[in-house]
């Protein structure tokens, strides 16, 4: 199943959401509603409405209160892109130029700030205060988790249970946080919300162990994304702190010193034959495969509906694809 | 009077906001709370902090939620100087290396979105719900006002009203933020919170004007800030607004097409004498003057107390520095 057959239990909610979305970020000020349109061009795959938008649709319904939390989850991660792309120097977003490659870095900047205000705004005009906390716990947890990365990456000590705080933090909270906004939106049943929430949180982490598995096994070329291992980050990831383990110590350490002296192609290669050898492939799929067992789990008690067809879709979906 | 002498009423509790700051920024992942303490001692003037205290302390007196009140505008105002830093490629803040030459620029705008995410949990967790509301509608004016500028410098087509209300949005819109939140922390009089609130803006519009005649009149060495008018940025502000509205037509497109075709050293000395020449400068002073004057009337009626001398004394100090 693709992202398309997924989200047609809510495709028509979809498209009320794309209204609402591009309604509250215009703007009076002409250059600034001029970018606001320039983004909704550049729209993207809708991953988290779709999750905001399933999640409430199997707790009760979709309602105005469910558009508006898609909408402040979207916002934010648009606002995220543009000030991203600003780091990143990238020319380009989403097959259009970059609004910093349009408009420079300063405009960059300060259209991400104007995002993130109308994105408060809309949640606090609405008084949707509940889901401004999921949100702004979300936002300290990536920022922490990948403060965190980068900290473990320069020194290489990475075990698994920080690996798996690490990958929580910076990927499933924001997988959470639309998944339990949904359910937020439509009921105030705390186990519910708890329910979605952790299917949010599971499905993230099956996600991102999948996406740091795909650097090892590759991905298609249709992804964008440059195929096989690039160490140059010294980005430790399961594959390899699982080989880590299993594998001969002294091999493990001339591994580790040589990521640490600069990740060239051909230590990649001989990385790559290490965590083979020693299982850290197959540890990796299964472990990706248990947390998507787990996340389905979650809502295996709901009523059968297409929504709950949907969402248990998506969680095979994060550990099956090869892009 | 300086500023020093101005934050004296409120001395004993500015101190206690230090506190509240430094606790309220702190982080579990190591490196993320090293540089938080970073920050902290990166120190600024404490501005913002000071005019939410004084104003507090004017309507009925300081108490825990006013600490929590300028934690916030603190918090934000910094994480805007870090992603700032990032933008301009600065080297230093205040006397220290920026924390994007130190860490790098992806470690500097992921520390901006911790401290904006801890500052919007400190509120939400406190049910400061009307101090979001408040600096929410100023970030979005800020941002908005900053885009407008540079859209307007663009064609360089600016009348008076237009400056004024770029500048009450891109500065005016936080002073009156730190003034409202302050009001409203001590009172829930809403046409007290009014007055402070107009007090901030009115001072914030005299401030901006100042700040832009600096450019035209020079500022003392001090001020680290380059002396004398750079055109290259094509702003145009009051007493350049002034001049072409009183000059002759046919030479104020002389420089109008001058400032467009590259700000050289050459035309800044023509288009200073220009300025000078019409009144610009008289008239940009005399504007700043009158909202000095607006802004005091707002605290006009309230009793004599220290805390009221210091905001009278606060709205002089920013027509009268030279720096």
């Amino acid at each position: 199943m693709d992202l398309k057959q997924i989200s047609s239990p809510i495709q028509h909610h979809l498209e009320l959401f794309e209204d609402v979305f591009a309604k509250s970020i215009r703007s009076k000020v002409v250059l600034v509603d001029f970018i606001t349109n320039y983004i909704i061009k550049q729209k993207g795959k809708r991953v988290r409405p779709i999750l905001v938008l399933l999640s409430a649709e199997l707790c009760g319904g979709v309602n105005t209160k469910t558009y508006r939390g898609a909408t402040l989850v979207e916002i934010l991660h648009t606002a995220t892109l543009v000030h991203d792309d600003v780091v990143d120097d990238a020319d380009t977003r989403r097959g259009l130029a970059s609004i910093n490659a349009v408009w420079k870095n300063k405009i960059a900047v300060l259209m991400g700030d104007y995002l993130l205000s109308k994105g408060l705004l809309l949640s606090l005009d609405n008084d949707d205060v509940e889901f401004l906390k999921i949100t702004s716990t979300a936002v300290k947890r990536m920022s922490e988790g990948e403060i965190h990365q980068i900290q473990k990456s320069r020194k290489l000590d990475m075990d698994e249970a920080t690996y798996l705080r690490i990958i929580g933090d910076k990927t499933a909270s924001l997988l959470s946080t639309c998944t339990e906004i949904g359910a937020a939106s439509a009921t105030a049943d705390p186990h519910i919300r708890t329910l979605l929430r952790d299917y949010g949180e599971n499905v993230g982490l099956a996600f991102q162990i999948r996406d740091d598995l795909l650097d090892y096994v590759g991905r298609k070329s249709i992804t964008g994304k440059p195929t096989g291992l690039d160490l140059s980050e010294k980005k430790l990831t399961l594959p390899l702190i699982h080989a880590l383990t299993k594998g001969p110590k002294k091999e493990g350490k001339e591994i580790l010193s040589m990521i640490k002296n600069g990740g060239k192609k051909a230590s990649a290669k001989r990385v790559l034959e290490f965590v083979e050898r020693n299982g850290g492939i197959e540890y990796a799929e299964e472990k990706a495969r248990s947390f998507s067992v787990k996340a389905k789990e979650q809502i295996a008690s709901f009523p059968d509906t297409a929504s709950k067809e949907a969402l248990l879709s998506f969680a095979d979906f994060v550990v099956e694809r090869d892009k």
